[in-house]
């Protein structure tokens, strides 16, 4: 039996005790098994602190970004290996686990990309100086110094390529040392990630630490100069952030958690064949319930269409989602795979069961199918899932549970702009929101009265139709996190995602010095 | 005898028990009684989200500026009247109110002239668009928009003017309304404020409320699109956020809180009087020992020198001490007044006691004193006191205490930057580090060693002795907040302080949409 490890303080501990298998949630075949049993996590903590912190901060942003890009190539060279570890422990599709382990080697590229813009600095430069006085005698220049403390990155079991690599991309990029913590239940594609870096001799001693397992006494441990990142369910999020030590300390927290993302069907849409628009609704949000068997946080949960469309918009949606192939994505007629272990499928069972309250099941069972490819009552699957509540706002559980399956409620709204907004809204605060519409005025005001409630707002439209992505792709350059439920957090955007582990310091002082010690050119 | 009364709904509201005192703290005098009692929060919530938010929601950012300019005009209008209140509530001399009066009026009227540059816009731009496909058919654009709660604004007792007006300006300029709660002991100056500004009939209905006693259950009624913003002690920060509907919503929380502020004397700097440097830095660090009796939060709390130079700058530190006459500042010859209330005298004195367990008096009693102008055994009097602590890593409540008085402790070091860096560092995260040096490369290695221990490095230097304003003065130009300890919030510092109440959106789709609903021009 394969025993995961964690690489710490500059090498590999297996544990001896405490093992949880990993499981291949097609199968229900035992992979490996996982524990963190043994590990110091005070010498883990050292040895990020006195290594690796000042070894990345020897290092400018632009050989930081360097590094980035070997590791890049590294997760690409092997992206077969990857993809059917992801296919085994995940049970993603081809196209799925590519979305994960390309996702991985593509945001650590982008990061390599946008550090040469940073130059050979070691803080960056935040806007222009400014005169505080009559004269240049008081000057203030904002610059961003790396954090001297550890970035604790918590991921989740959906993407143990990208998850990891996304969050590590911004912390290393901003030269402070990473311990990354994947969801023990699907590490094997993290652990082999890790491994091939650690193997390539890419970063230096202490910059890249691994848990597998628990992290023990580590959070109890942490302080004002660290970062905790952590994508997850809004529970944990809130029971690691309570900590005491985090409080009294004011260490910061980033939390990506539940978003019940919306797709909004403008009325200018006309539900027929011949509608761009509307093909590129379709196709997005069928992707967006499937996808990784809906086991994304940027996922659709809730639909919006117009109330005098809504019946087209069911019969279509269900028609597509009809043609969904589950089961093991070992065989190729297979199209969406399982929800990653047992827990998940137990929660998607009884969140639709909830969700069932205040909607009506249209499309799928509620409950485990047996998969393509795969022994009878073996594997974790869940087909598609469609419900539908007729009356959108006091649609109860639909604007409050996450069900982290492939799993959407259709919601009928009265056309307006405000109407869609004010709906969207009652998700409590999402990652993304997406819009179908060509009729920019229209989306202006959904933008104008229900923009802030997401972090992001994907306009779908006919000159978007050829090239749009669907709204479930969290790309480097565009900010992800959203307000409230999805849990305040802010990630990618580029730089945005990269100032998480960067504290700002404004200097003040006469024009000369602070120029001089900024690094400014006066 | 006055009754302080809350402004909300759109009126005064006189509660009728309940009260609690304010005091002068010269003369112990009882001026006023103030209570919350039966203040409806749930309405005052309502007003502000109903009326409030979208009234200022439609006006663009310059529109919102103009106001901001009326606010600061009337504060201005009434300067001596506000200096007088200060005077009689928080115990301020004409300069130390002055700091707060003027420091809140200056504040509104740069966050105005700062509008200008924003435009006659609802939604700012925030860096260029990019292109996320082969072709421009996906492009992003982040904006920020207005955030669909309510800012609540919880301030100290110490800058009632200001502190209620370096928080205000950068919400309403955000287009939040604004529910301002300022300590109830020195409430005097903040409800004369919010009166002027409401009798001058500024502000739309519903923008701006005020509370004057306890909160009752307001901060259990915010949800995920609100923003608390809180100044005062860590104790109270920590009880506050983690209520257990913030932490659920994930409202937006910034704190400002404990800060060990630490001033450095570079090794270059002779302690002489032929020293402009020197000169700087004795003046400045007497006036941040002394300034409203030490009751400031970017006030100097440990003063490091090197250990061949201590001697001789404890002695003119205290030489300049000793001439400060401390009394009832209605008495002319007074130069610093007493603290605001007897909580705060006991306070200062326990702190001292503790400090005293690792480091020695070596100027003041660490206990209360009597004052000039006020008749013996009457007002909160304490003078300016000086500590030294001979081993500076291990000065235990020295780096951990903040005493909230006028009151320092000298520590020695070994004349490297590395040492003063990480000595200062001890202090777990402060709002701002002072440092006196005319050596650019020693400053440079000061700010990489520990330039993100503190939100705001203050240098002085020759070049800057004849302008610099000290490093206690928060100017809205540059960042006021640091990590860890000081509570890792981030207000002022220009944009900074005002995308707290904004919401960062990535707007999605073909470029020519995108550019149409964000109001780019091509």
């Amino acid at each position: 039996m394969k025993i995961l490890r964690s690489y710490i303080c500059g090498r590999w501990h297996e544990a001896s005790s405490g093992f949880v298998p990993l499981v291949d949630p097609s199968t229900e075949e035992v992979l490996a098994q996982a524990s963190s049993e043994g590990v110091d996590f005070a010498a883990v903590l050292d040895h990020a602190r006195e290594r690796g912190g000042p070894a990345l901060r020897s290092l400018t942003f632009a050989q930081r970004g360097a590094l980035l890009k070997e590791m890049s190539k590294v997760l690409r060279d092997h992206r077969d290996e990857l993809l059917d570890l992801s296919r085994r422990n995940n049970g993603t599709t081809k196209p799925d686990g590519s979305f994960d382990v390309d996702g991985a080697s593509g945001t650590l590229a982008y990061y390599a990309a946008l550090s040469k813009s940073l130059g050979d600095r070691h803080s960056l430069v935040e806007g222009e100086g400014v005169q505080l006085a009559k004269t240049e005698g008081f000057w203030a220049q904002h610059i961003l110094v790396p954090r001297r403390g550890v970035a604790l990155h918590i991921n989740a079991f959906n993407f143990p390529a990208w998850g990891f690599a996304e969050k590590a991309a911004c912390a290393l990029l901003a030269g402070m040392p990473v311990i990354t913590k994947p969801a023990t239940a699907t590490a094997l594609t993290t652990e082999r990630s890790i491994e091939l870096i650690v193997e390539a001799g890419i970063l230096p001693e202490g910059a890249l630490q691994l848990i597998i397992g628990s992290t023990g006494d580590l959070l109890d441990r942490l302080g004002p100069q660290d970062v905790m990142a952590f994508t997850g369910s809004a529970d944990t999020a809130r029971r690691l952030r309570n900590r005491p030590n985090l409080m009294a300390a004011n260490t910061r927290v980033n939390v990506e958690a539940d978003s019940l993302n919306a797709a909004v069907l403008g009325p200018d849409v006309d539900p027929g064949e011949g509608s761009a628009t509307f093909g590129l609704f379709l196709k997005d949000v069928v992707r967006e319930i499937t996808q990784k068997a809906g086991q994304k946080c940027t996922a659709v949960r809730r639909i919006l269409a117009p109330a005098d469309r809504i019946g087209a918009v069911q019969d279509a949606l269900i028609s597509r989602l009809g043609a969904v192939v589950t089961g093991n994505p070992a065989d190729a007629a297979v199209t969406m795979g399982p929800v990653a272990t047992e827990q998940q499928l137990r929660d998607a069972e009884e969140g639709v069961a909830e969700l069932a309250r205040t909607a009506r099941l249209v499309h799928g069972t509620g409950k485990r199918i047996d998969g393509m490819g795969t022994p009878a009552g073996k594997g974790f699957f869940f087909g598609p899932t469609l419900l539908r509540a007729d009356d959108a706002r006091h649609a109860g559980a639909v604007h409050e549970r996450e069900v982290f399956g492939p799993v959407a409620t259709l919601l009928a709204y009265d056309a307006s702009a405000a109407a869609a907004s004010e709906i969207a809204a009652l998700g409590g605060g999402m990652l993304v929101t997406s819009v179908y519409s060509d009729d920019a005025g229209w989306v202006g005001d959904f933008l104008e009265n229900g923009g802030g409630a997401a972090g992001r707002v994907y306009v779908g439209s006919e000159s978007s139709a050829a090239d749009a992505p669907g709204s479930g792709a969290a790309l480097p350059q565009a900010l992800h996190g959203g307000p409230g439920r999805a849990g305040g957090g802010e990630e990618l955007g580029g730089l945005v995602g990269v100032k998480l582990y960067l504290q700002r310091v404004a200097v003040q002082g006469s024009r000369t010095l602070v120029n001089d010690v900024t690094g400014v050119s006066a």
